[in-house]
C-alpha cells in the first residue's frame, strides 16, 4: 500500500503544544497504581448531585437514545425564569470550559491581545493560545486579582477581552459588586469582560453584581459543576447581551448537551433546599480546613468558594513538597502554577471522611516538607 | 451606567450565520403546539440504549459531582480492545459532529480547500464555514458519493481535506471496502479522507475496510450515537495515525465527555448481545419501512444503515409536500436538502409502533401532496 506524507496541520496548529490544562486525578492514580482516598484537588462538589438531579437522570436513561434538544429549551427556560431574564440572554454548553472556548474563537483572531491575571485558570490561556490571541498576564494584588491593572493593561495593549474570575480561583477571594461596576465603567471601549462566576453559588450576595442583561460589556459564566454537583455531567451556561448570546449559534456543537445532562441540570436547579444543603455544607468544610490549617501553623485565606487556598507560609517550592506530600498520602489536591500564589496549597471542600484524612495527613505532609 | 459599543467579532465570525445544522424535533413539537407520535428523523436508534448501559450510567449518577477522566482512559482502552488497535489512535468526544469541528480546526486556515458531496452531511460543512475553509461539492452518482469525483476534485483545488460517509447519510448507499481502499490510493500527497463511519455498525462487513492505524490518509470516525443507542450521551471517537490523533489534545475541550456518557459508553461496547439484537432489529425495519414504500407505489434504496431512503418518484417539491404531511400527521421524518437527491424522504428504523404509524400516514401523505 502507498503511504503518502502526514497531513500537515494549520500553523496555528503546528505551532501549538498537545496539552491537557490539567491532569486528572484518575491519570494520577493510574500513575501511581493506587487510588485516592479523598478527591480534594478540583472543587468538585464532594456532597454530591442532588438528589433530584439523580432521580432525573437516572429516570432519563431509558431516552439517552434520542439527542438532546440543540436548543437546550427547557434548560434555558428554567435558567431564565430563575435569574429572572429572557432565555435570549443565555447560551448553554460543554461547561464553562466549553463555552470558553467558544467565546475566544468568537472574538479573538490571531494576534489580538487578551488579558488575564497571572496564574488565573489555565483553561482560558489554553483556548486563547489555540486561537492565536496573544495573552498578557498581570500580577494579582496580595491575593487578588487585580482589576485595576487588569483594565489598564486592556488600554495599554488593546484587549479584546479580560477574563476575571470572581470568586477567584485559585485563591479564593473576591471582590464586591461594587468593584466589579467600577471595573466595568473604566473598561476600554470594545473591550469585553468575561466574568467567570463558577463560584457565585458559594459566595456572599455582596459579591455578585446584579445582572444587567442590556450590558454589552460583560458576559458572566455559570456552570452546574460547583455547587450544584453535577461537573461530571458537564453543563455551564452564559449570560450576556442577546446579541453576543446569539453568537455563539455560529459555532457551537449545538448537539453538545446530551439529554441526560439537560434533564439533571434542570432539576438540579429545581432543588434549592438541596442546594442550601450544599451551601451550608461548603461553609462548615471550609470552617474545617482553615481550622486544621491554623493547627498545624499554616494560613487559610478567607474563601468566598468551595476551596481554601492555605498559605504554607514558605516558597514555592516547599509548597510542592507539602502537596507531593499529601498527595503521596492519599490526598488529592492542587496548588496555584506560579510564584507567588505557589505559597498556598489548594484544599477543596469535602465531607467529614475527607476532613479526617486531611487532617491525619497535613502534620506528616509538613514535616516531611520541612525535613527534606 | 455607561453603555459602550458592543465587542467587535472577529471578521470570521461576523460573517457566518447563526444557524442550526438540523432543527430538533423538539423546536418542531414546540412550534407545532403537539408532540410526534414517531420519531423516525434523525437515525436514532428507537429500540433504545442497551439494557448494561443503562444500568451502567445509573450507577454512575451518584458520582456526577465528579469530572470525567479527560483522557477518557477506560473507554480509549476498551474502544483499542474491541478493534484491535492502540489506545494512542484514539481520540474521543462530544459526537462525531464535536470531533469534525476538531478536525477541521486542525487542519483547515481559512481559504484552504475542502471537499465534499452535494448534499452530504450539513454540519461538516458547518464546521468547514466556522473556521473559514473553502468548500467545494461534487454531485452524488445516482445514489451513492463519486469516490473518483471527490478525488478528482481534490486534486484540482489542492484540498486539504474531503469528507466520505460510507455508509452514506442521508441516501443510506455504501461502497465496498475495495471501493474505499481504491479511493485512498488514488488521494493527492497531503490530502486526508475524513471517512465518517457513523453506521458502521449496522453496514455489511464488507462495506468496512480493514483499521490500518499507520495510514496517514485517512481518519475514520465512529459513534455510538446510532447502533448503540447513546444519542444523548453524545459520545464519538476516531480512528487515526497515532500523530494525528495525538493533535486533538492541541484543541480540544479535555472535560468535554462526562463521567455518566463516558461509563455509559463503555457498558454498550461491552454488550454485544444488545448490538446483535439492534442489528437484527434494524434489519428488520428496513424491511418494513421497504415494505410500506412498495406498497404505497414507491422505491426504497438499499440500506446499510439504521434508515431508508425512500424515492417518491418526483421532484423536491413533491417530496417536500410529502414530507409536510406526514409531519402533520405527527410522524418526524427528514430529507436530502438538495436536489436530486431531494426526491427522496428519509425514514429511520423504528419499533413495530413506529411502523404502524408510518403504515397508516403515508397513504394520506402522498394523497394529500399528489391533490395539492
Amino acid at each position: 500500500m502507498t503511504k503518502s506524507s502526514p497531513v500537515k496541520l494549520t500553523s496555528l496548529a503546528q505551532s501549538l503544544p498537545a496539552s491537557v490544562p490539567f491532569v486528572g486525578p484518575e491519570a494520577q492514580e493510574r500513575a501511581r497504581g493506587a487510588p485516592f482516598a479523598a478527591r480534594l484537588g478540583a472543587n468538585e462538589s464532594a456532597f454530591g448531585p442532588s438528589p433530584r438531579a439523580m432521580a432525573a437522570m437516572t429516570a432519563v436513561t431509558q431516552d439517552a437514545w434520542m439527542y438532546g434538544d440543540p436548543e437546550y429549551h427547557a434548560l434555558r427556560t428554567a435558567l431564565a425564569d430563575h435569574h429572572g431574564i429572557d432565555a435570549t440572554n443565555i447560551v448553554a454548553g460543554e461547561g464553562i470550559d466549553g463555552l470558553l472556548g467558544y467565546l475566544v474563537r468568537l472574538l479573538v483572531e490571531p494576534g489580538d491581545a487578551v488579558v488575564t491575571s497571572e496564574g488565573a485558570y489555565p483553561t482560558f490561556n489554553y483556548h486563547v493560545a489555540g486561537f492565536g490571541g496573544s495573552l498578557h498576564r498581570v500580577p494579582y494584588a496580595g491575593n487578588h486579582e487585580d482589576t485595576a491593572a487588569l483594565v489598564a493593561k486592556a488600554a495599554e495593549v488593546g484587549a479584546k477581552l479580560i477574563y476575571l474570575a470572581n470568586p477567584d480561583n485559585p485563591m479564593g477571594s473576591w471582590h464586591d459588586a461594587e468593584t466589579v461596576t467600577c471595573m466595568l465603567d473604566a473598561l476600554p471601549d470594545g473591550t469585553l469582560l468575561c466574568l467567570d462566576e463558577a463560584y457565585a453559588d458559594l459566595a456572599p450576595p455582596e459579591a455578585v453584581p446584579p445582572l444587567d442583561t442590556d450590558d454589552v460589556r460583560v458576559i458572566r459564566l455559570r456552570t452546574f459543576s460547583k455547587a450544584h454537583g453535577l461537573a461530571g455531567m458537564r453543563v455551564g451556561y452564559a449570560i450576556g447581551e442577546a446579541g453576543l448570546i446569539r453568537a455563539f449559534d455560529k459555532v457551537r456543537n449545538h448537539f453538545g448537551l446530551g439529554r441526560v445532562a439537560q434533564a439533571g441540570a434542570v432539576a438540579a436547579l429545581a432543588d434549592t433546599d438541596w442546594l442550601a444543603e450544599v451551601q451550608a455544607r461548603v461553609a462548615q468544610s471550609r470552617d474545617a480546613i482553615a481550622a486544621i490549617a491554623r493547627q498545624n501553623g499554616l494560613i487559610p485565606l478567607p474563601s468566598a468558594t468551595n476551596f481554601v487556598a492555605v498559605d504554607c507560609g514558605r516558597d514555592g517550592d516547599f509548597a510542592r513538597r507539602v502537596l507531593a506530600a499529601l498527595i503521596a498520602q492519599d490526598i488529592f489536591v492542587r496548588m496555584p502554577g506560579v510564584a507567588p500564589l505557589d505559597r498556598c496549597i489548594r484544599i477543596s471542600c469535602g465531607t467529614a471522611a475527607d476532613m479526617d484524612a486531611l487532617r491525619t495527613a497535613l502534620p506528616r505532609a509538613l514535616s516531611e516538607a520541612a525535613g527534606s
